[in-house]
């Protein structure tokens, strides 16, 4: 079995992006990457084929989820994640910690872990590090994340305490990681504090983990204080260990991270936003409900190679989607989630041929970001 | 341009079933003939990839609707329903008149046409024989149908009177109908009443059209009335055109149908009882919610070479539907649509091959159908 490694191809001069090659029991991943999400076994509305037709070399899936329902047993069952969704190509779960911590007045935190109630059914369950390890060797993610806890970004001495059950559980989840196969990332914590930031990734590096997730990022604060974070972090980080930035994000993100050091990126921004018929373009996001789409003939984009934009007018998708018809979320989900891989392919041809920053300000030029005010809105 | 015609192939001797050959402008139509609805310019969860994959040769979309959304005008300016919806096959559009009559309250009949308001808004609309011609040549689709009324299927007087208005607008349908590359089918009425239907028969053969569809059947009434409704129409119906009836069936009803000289289907239920969960096998419809489902390692059905049964276990397709996932729904239809079009190439192939008496007994003597009374169930 080819197990897990890492392989750093280029470093670009002028910016600290990297592009590298993760290689995983199912495949190989070229980094930078963006995942999209498939909370329960699926990324919503697309089959495993239309995954590959977009040319998706990673997805995540979420523990907590899959936990609840349908089970880890059953998963386990079926020999795995990958067989039971029918999806050969790498996968990586999170370890539940950041939905249970956002289950507000559901749970109770101790040293020990963390009890909560489902948000399915109230019934109550319990997740320490070494079930959440459990879990994750039974649905066999080619990568899998150590049990954290996400606290409020601007709280110092929430994070301080919270910084201190992470750590200890990040010891705990390594010792309980007996799955050869897999690789088992330490998520470095400690809100919008540079000081806690450097703490949690020297304690983590320190561990030796094979890659290293940020988390508590993308949860309310501005973009700059990401961004700080990630340029203090960038120095420490083992150069030769891939840098996995959670749940973030937009499109011009993937670039501003890209350009600080991030090799891998998850969200669901691509997925969720075409459900409520919102979509990328060269331009930035647009509503296709909007009238002014009602008698457009063109695509979503003229000259992109997604099976929407070359089969459907943007006038079609609006009647879809007013229409509430499921081909309408199914057809803008395949634009978005080709938008967004294809934008990070290009990101990493950028970086091979040295011309990553040119391609970031000639991007950001003309993509207009949605204010932080709307990215709800879809 | 390659005009309608409807070639007769095969005639069975041990029954009325004909397996014939529909030539239309978009392709050819292999009959008998089953064919997935797509009311709303689209056969729900599907794309026309999807359909072709699937083999489909025909599809339905409703006047009603696309007349309310997006508008007629609007896909005339796409050239369309064709290129609108990204469909190259053939396509029949109804009348409208089954919808609008099916509108209780909020529509009134005249001898001119019917005044009815939109589900939708609660607008105002008109149908007439000549406005539900021009609708359907705004959408083009290959076949098309006469505005008709549609009875209460056992009330004799209000059919009587009924037919009168069917007749006479069938007529004005006629002279309004002006595309050359449309085949224009009449509507056979008359709900449960042997006379009616005979009488209604004998005018519309007169009227000389290219095939006649049978409405008002599968509205209510039982299934012994239905097939003595086409056991009587049979013998007069001309030999060398296609009889289409409308908004029928499940699987048993193709065969039962098939063998008293049906040619064309179309009905909702392989898509509509997939988004309940609920999907056909050779012995009958199950539903995929069913806990004794949830750890089937199997697929629907053993053998079968759909998309869905080829990749998935019955128990992550019912993990998928418990959670609510759009996929759930487009696998369920994907494996509904397959087995409908598959048993009707079935069917098609054994009237070929002089077996249909035998393929017909043996699909019934373990396919069990659905009680009346749970049929909406899903």
């Amino acid at each position: 079995m080819n197990n897990f490694s890492f392989e750093l191809i280029r470093e670009d001069t002028e910016t600290d992006a990297r592009a590298g090659l993760i290689h995983t029991p199912h495949g190989d991943v070229p980094t930078p990457v963006f995942a999209p999400v498939g909370t329960q076994a699926t990324v919503k509305t697309l089959t495993p084929a239309d995954l590959q037709a977009l040319q998706a070399s990673l997805i995540l899936s979420n523990t907590y989820h899959l936990y609840l329902r349908p089970g880890p047993d059953l998963i386990a069952e079926f020999g795995g994640l990958h067989q039971f969704m029918g999806w050969p190509g790498p996968i990586l779960t999170d370890s539940g910690g950041f939905q249970v911590f956002s289950l507000k007045g559901l749970r109770e935190v101790d040293e020990d872990g963390v009890t909560f109630r489902s948000h399915l059914d109230g019934a109550t369950h319990r997740f320490t590090p070494e079930k959440v390890i459990a879990i994750q060797e039974q649905l066999g993610a080619d990568i899998i994340m150590a049990f954290d806890e996400c606290a409020e970004p601007d709280d110092y001495d929430y994070n301080m305490a919270a910084l201190g059950r992470t750590h200890h559980w990040a010891e705990r989840c390594l010792l309980a990681h007996k799955r050869a196969d897999q690789a088992l990332y330490g998520i470095i914590q400690g809100g919008i504090f540079s000081d806690l930031r450097l703490k949690s990734a020297e304690f983590l590096i320190n561990l030796d983990f094979p890659g290293y997730a940020i988390g508590g990022l993308s949860v309310g604060e501005s973009k700059t204080e990401m961004h700080t974070i990630l340029e203090i972090l960038h120095p420490i980080l083992p150069r030769h260990k891939p840098r996995y930035l959670m749940g973030v994000g937009s499109p011009e993100d993937l670039f501003e991270c890209v350009a600080r050091g991030v090799d891998q990126f998850d969200c669901v921004l691509p997925t969720r936003v075409a459900r409520n018929g919102a979509v990328f373009t060269n331009q930035g996001r647009i509503n296709l409900r909007n009238a002014k789409y009602a008698r457009r003939h063109d695509p979503i984009e003229i000259g992109c190679t997604c099976y929407t934009c070359s089969h459907f007018s943007m006038a079609y998708l609006r009647h879809l989607i007013k229409a509430n018809e499921i081909l309408g979320l199914h057809l803008a989900t395949i634009h978005n989630v080709h938008f967004m891989l294809e934008t990070m392919r290009c990101i990493r041809h950028s970086i091979l041929e040295g011309t990553f920053t040119a391609y970031k300000e000639e991007f950001l030029s003309h993509y207009q970001p949605v204010p932080k005010a709307m990215q709800g809105n879809g």
